[in-house]
């Protein structure tokens, strides 16, 4: 309310690809953030772990520290895109307590960490912003917090993972084995050295945390989320779900499920699902991202866009960053932790999906009735079945099932397992869309 | 920051199919927004101009008032959902002046007078929500105000009208002529009884001049906006559009051309257009609505979902009351106008598009050189050109235009028409894509 308010100290942690694009448009368009906010946006220091590393020109290397706690004891708002559980975590703690707002892209820690991040921003009356955090330049953890914080929502489902999504695309479409396109991501510098975070589903299980948390106005952790990744994924698996015009793509999912009790549950899963090329989240390519969030009253929703990259990622920070200094100019904060469902999560035998078998089987009289006889005995429904022969040996058989518990998926898989006429199964795929 | 604070008292003007739906949720689930808001939300009054009309039982008769002045005298939020210009205009800036907060549906109000409600709402330092002005409960008002703030938009493009969506998906899928579709969304209540509004590009023309000013941080009015309806489309020209895999769609398109000058200006405008089927704008289907938005840094998002209908425009009004509920207890502001830019309306020289000519010509030798000629003299040229015979009838061609300026165009035409082997220009649209 001050009409010409004092300038706002902006301290940044990390200067990786994000980093360095924050630095970049920050330094570039200081008299649009001026403007936009109604304060100056003061750049004041850059803290890096070496501080002779190769760098942008575009950093100027007078800002750069390797002390980032007295960078942050003198900092109004600082953006934390350093990743990884510690130091990030004791200094955006350590920004909070000093009254500092702080904005961060960190899926990790927020997923593991969010309630004493939260308790210490609520404590100390400032803002924690993450829009980066999930789905890059997507706005949806906006969408989820803010726009839809009036409507009751019931499932959020997306591909959260560029990487992922890069990698099964390329299967799909150039026909290359899970290896090869893991490499081509990483030589296109979508996937890292160590792939795992990606490929093994925790990337996406963080943000699944982080949308379902804010969804379902509960505390759902990291620990919370059942991740399955796509290293299993096999071209086979990728030709087979061609031949019925879907494409297998990785799924953040989470759902609210009402029970008879009135407060039910949330089930928060990522895994490879067959996806029908037609339906929204069959048509996202590369290393997009999208996100359909269906609400009771809103109906579905999809955010679409690009899910990685430092400069896509530099613009969801800096609109935190905007937000974050509009509320310091006017005395706002960002919404605070919304935990009061306490919504837990289900247990196995709670949460269902439809599922697809793919298995080989002997070529003889009486497989089918063999198998249906297993499948059926554990309260499972086939929906679909497809019997193919394969060249020069044993039968294929596909079954699509209907809605059956993840209980009753493992019993059944078991119990086939049990069976002669089974030889092989081959993949076991959880189905989205009809 | 208060540990019990009081009561805010909530005010709804208009209890129509959104208004109806407001009061709705807000009584279902009046636990959820005391817990999201950290204060009880009390629906103290309902203004309507009759009191005797038929209303859904969910509506309290006891809440009912014609006296709508007193009713926000006595509020702390105000939702206006009643439309129009007059007496909405005049009850917001008295609920505004008297430090009211306000959550307002009126995408023709806000186009006309968003500056003069801005200034109130900073005056008083309330807030000024819209999110349901455009596009029902796709959030991109919030999108391109509070998630792009910290990046430059070049363009928004989209779809946010839902009348003229299903009536010309109704045209191509179930090949009705525009009347006969305009009577189907009549009759399913997708279009109004006098449907100008929509038809005519009006409401799609409000919307954008909203989105614009947003985007651009400059005062876009709903006069600078160009709009042509579908009033004009023929089913010709949807049968036309799909022999080269397009469709017709109504878009609102506001861009930011950038200028040798430095600064250059924005064209807002809204007309039919040709667009690619597997364009992300060519694949929205009856009544839905997408947006659009190309920013420098975030790249193309997309925002997908409900334009229209009481129960989803009713999950955009709440998400809203339940910002400005926790700006009430946390001490917040909504953002300001922001107009720093200050770009204007470029004129019909500095605008540009690609477009497509249809016309029906005489069918012997020389013909496609003179108009090509014609063409060529104004500075347009051709991307392609397609020519057929009509059945018994003269030949028809079809040009596809390089970019070109709406002044260029318009003398082009103007050209066309004086050739005596041009018979009938039968269309004239512009192309969206590839």
């Amino acid at each position: 309310m001050n009409d010409t308010p004092a300038p706002l100290r902006v301290a940044v942690l990390g200067c990786g690809a994000v980093g360095t694009e924050v630095v970049r448009r920050l330094l570039e368009h200081t008299t649009d953030f001026s403007a936009r906010t109604g304060a100056h946006l003061e750049l004041t220091g850059i803290a890096v772990r070496s501080l002779d590393a190769v760098r942008d020109p575009v950093v100027p290397r007078g800002l750069l520290t390797d002390d980032p706690a007295a960078l942050i004891a003198d900092a109004d708002l600082v953006v934390e895109v350093m990743g990884g559980i510690e130091p990030a975590r004791t200094l955006i703690l350590d920004a909070l307590r000093a009254g500092a707002g702080v904005i961060t892209a960190n899926k990790a820690l927020l997923a593991r960490h969010g309630p004493e991040l939260y308790e210490a921003a609520d404590a100390a009356h400032v803002d924690l912003f993450y829009e980066a955090a999930v789905a890059g330049a997507v706005p949806v953890v906006r969408g989820v917090r803010e726009s839809l914080a009036g409507d009751r929502i019931n499932r959020v489902l997306g591909i959260v993972n560029g990487t992922t999504n890069y990698i099964l695309d390329e299967m799909t479409t150039n026909e290359l084995d899970f290896a090869a396109a893991l490499r081509q991501a990483q030589d296109l510098g979508y996937a890292e050295s160590d792939p795992t975070a990606d490929v093994e589903g925790l990337d996406a299980a963080a943000k699944a945390a982080i949308l379902a948390a804010l969804a379902f106005h509960s505390r759902i952790a990291f620990s919370d989320v059942s991740a399955e990744g796509i290293t299993a994924i096999t071209s086979e698996d990728i030709a087979s779900a061609a031949q019925t015009g879907h494409v297998i793509k990785l799924l953040a999912v989470a759902e609210h499920r009402h029970e008879a009790d009135g407060r039910g549950g949330v089930a928060v899963r990522v895994y490879p699902a067959l996806v029908p090329v037609e339906h929204p989240l069959g048509n996202v390519r590369g290393p997009f991202n999208a996100v359909l969030v269906e609400a009771e009253a809103a109906g579905t929703l999809m955010f679409y866009g690009a899910g990685a990259g430092g400069v896509a990622t530099s613009s969801a920070v800096l609109g935190d960053l905007v937000a974050a200094a509009r509320n310091r100019v006017s005395g706002g904060k960002a919404p605070s932790e919304s935990r009061y469902a306490e919504l837990t999560p289900l247990g196995a035998d709670q949460i269902h999906s439809r599922f697809q078998i793919r298995m080989a089987i002997a070529d003889r009289p009486g497989v089918l009735a063999e198998v249906a006889a297993a499948v059926a005995e554990h309260g499972v429904s086939f929906e679909t079945v497809r019997q193919q022969g394969l060249p020069g040996g044993p039968a294929e058989l596909v079954i699509g099932t209907h809605e059956a518990s993840e209980s009753a998926l493992a019993a059944t898989l078991a119990a086939l397992d049990t069976l002669d006429v089974v030889l092989r199964i081959s993949s076991v795929l959880r189905v989205e869309g009809i």
